[in-house]
């Protein structure tokens, strides 16, 4: 495969995401996308041990320095960030240093956000290595961290100025991770490309086998669509949440269950089937959607946590204004918009499906 | 005195700064300039029941919730910020809800540091009750809290949405507050406005006996200067860094002595009249704005730290950049300059005065 550039247009804070195979291990100089001569590879006890040396080999004869944090939902906290802020401040990093995230999206939220922080905001490269972090959480700008009673709710908007996706690293990728990147795919088709979704339809079985290829083309498509959505609107006044497609649901999932339990793409894959069917579009419609989301290994119906505490958390996710739930709704497969025009006995039902 | 109002041109973030008498209890409408219903007051256990109900009654039918954080810079930290996150989270505070910082420097820093984070980001509005935060902390955006190896380490840009400025506070400021304010008065005019360090001159006898109507004009000249400032250049690129004037010495003398010590303003004090010798200015001009510093009852040596603490400390100094020092320095007075191009033997000979 050719290595490909999408560029997210956002003026003066516009930048490449460079998706590609052999881009680590010095198949691509990344140390020219550095503000100064010195920086900190931010990663996790999982990624570090198969990745930071090969990342190490892109950055030439920069001085490079590293922190490890503890791998998991769990430990995306305030805490966590603190301890990179820590580490920044005891290394006696200045403005010029830059921050690189490398592991999932869990890495990438926290290591932005303290970025984002750090002297009220020094430069961040984002090096995703799971599908979800390749196909989302990478680009765009949104960094945090989750509060034990709301998920994403401490964070900043701060951008990278690269992203870097080796497509190689999803071949050390767990199934299930894979799988739960999948939902961000299948989203991605869902609010923006039917084309895209047929396609998925037609090579859902080449993702799970880890085709390259398929792989490569489907993170490509994702990062089109997400670049697109974000130059757009950056901060998410408006059109940009849409991209929160089964969010609201997934959320509310992942907080009454406890981080941890399932995985983000878990949550967002129920969470997309129901918002499927408060959006009132065709049951084929909705059919279509979840049998993807089957194909995917994915669930489709959200665990018994009880629609009362499902409400509760809702009532507590971010995507509320003036005490209204807004949406990310369907038109139709391939369209979303964002609404708090929906049905409330629909979603009385739809909440039912909790008890 | 007639109210005034100052704008800070930020574009789509503009805001007015809004001075004069009688403002707070009711004479001037807060509760427009909310995004949503509601709104949080965070203020301080010293200023709460001083000003929390006169607040409250220019707030209409709002509905205000309130925090009273400890008093003090040994309180600027990252938990305290915390603090204010749990109680927007805990009180289901959403994307409308507006932040109100009614305090001193410590209160508005930490407070917009929070509305920055909460939710990636929520309105805030400064109501200024001290000296130095009419004048300086409470415009131009600047939030965040310590580290304990580093001043103002954390944080983020994040500008007001108004700043509401009664000069009537000033009655109950405590006398060593008001001379610490002094300091950043005296630094407006140092590094922009001769005109005005030669009012201050005549009128500091005036300032110190807290006459009204020369605080207010000191106040409002402050604020213009301010202003046009930020406005050139909100995220110091470049030519905001005249406003440190004096802060590098400062910031490492609060360093070493441990924060809570010598009050900010106390340190910028000593710390400008290092930076005026280092600058290499006349002597004469030296003296005269040591002169006006002494008027003001402020220090101009600097405690005994040892100089190597300080170096130590300024390694740490958020304006370094590429490991060489930035000073904002004088060209003259009346007119501050950025610039690495100093006199290093000097510089060595400034230091002395800590051993």
């Amino acid at each position: 495969m050719t290595t490909r550039t999408i560029t997210v247009e956002l003026g003066d804070r516009s930048y490449p995401i460079v998706i590609g195979s052999g881009l680590l291990g010095g198949g691509f100089d990344l140390a020219e996308h550095l503000t100064g001569d010195d920086c900190l590879i931010v990663s996790n006890t999982t990624v570090a041990p198969l990745y930071l040396d090969r990342l190490k080999a892109n950055l030439g004869g920069a001085s490079v320095d590293s922190i490890n944090l503890p791998d998991g939902e769990a430990f995306k906290t305030i805490e966590t960030a603190s301890s990179i802020l820590d580490k920044l401040v005891s290394s006696k990093a200045n403005r010029d240093t830059t921050v690189i995230a490398l592991g999932g999206g869990v890495v990438g939220d926290i290591t932005g956000f303290a970025a984002a922080c750090y002297m009220r905001g020094v430069a961040f490269i984002q090096v995703p290595t799971t599908l979800l972090a390749q196909v989302d959480s990478s680009v765009g700008g949104k960094t945090g961290v989750n509060h034990p009673q709301g998920k994403n709710m401490i964070g900043a908007f701060h951008q990278p100025r690269i992203v870097l996706i080796d497509t190689d690293t999803l071949s050390t990728l767990p199934e299930r991770e894979l799988k739960a990147g999948l939902a961000e795919v299948i989203k991605h088709g869902a609010i923006a490309d039917l084309e895209f979704l047929v396609w998925l339809e037609e090579n859902m079985p080449a993702l799970i086998a880890k085709d390259a290829d398929a792989l490569a083309h489907a993170v490509r498509r994702c990062c089109e669509i997400k670049a697109a959505v974000v130059g757009e609107d950056e901060r998410e006044a408006g059109r940009r949440a849409i991209l929160n497609f089964g969010h609201t649901f997934g959320h509310a999932i992942e907080h009454c269950q406890g981080y941890g339990e399932w995985l983000h793409g878990e949550a967002v894959a129920a969470g997309m089937v129901m918002a499927a069917e408060l959006s009132g579009i065709s049951g084929s419609e909705v059919d279509r959607l979840r049998n993807l989301i089957i194909a995917a290994g994915l669930p489709t119906n959200p665990p018994a946590i009880g629609s009362q505490a499902m409400i509760d958390a809702m009532g507590m996710d971010k995507k509320v204004l003036q005490n209204k739930l807004r949406f990310a709704l369907l038109d139709g497969l391939g369209r979303a918009i964002v609404t708090s025009d929906y049905d409330e006995s629909q979603l009385q039902q739809v909440l039912e499906a909790v008890d």
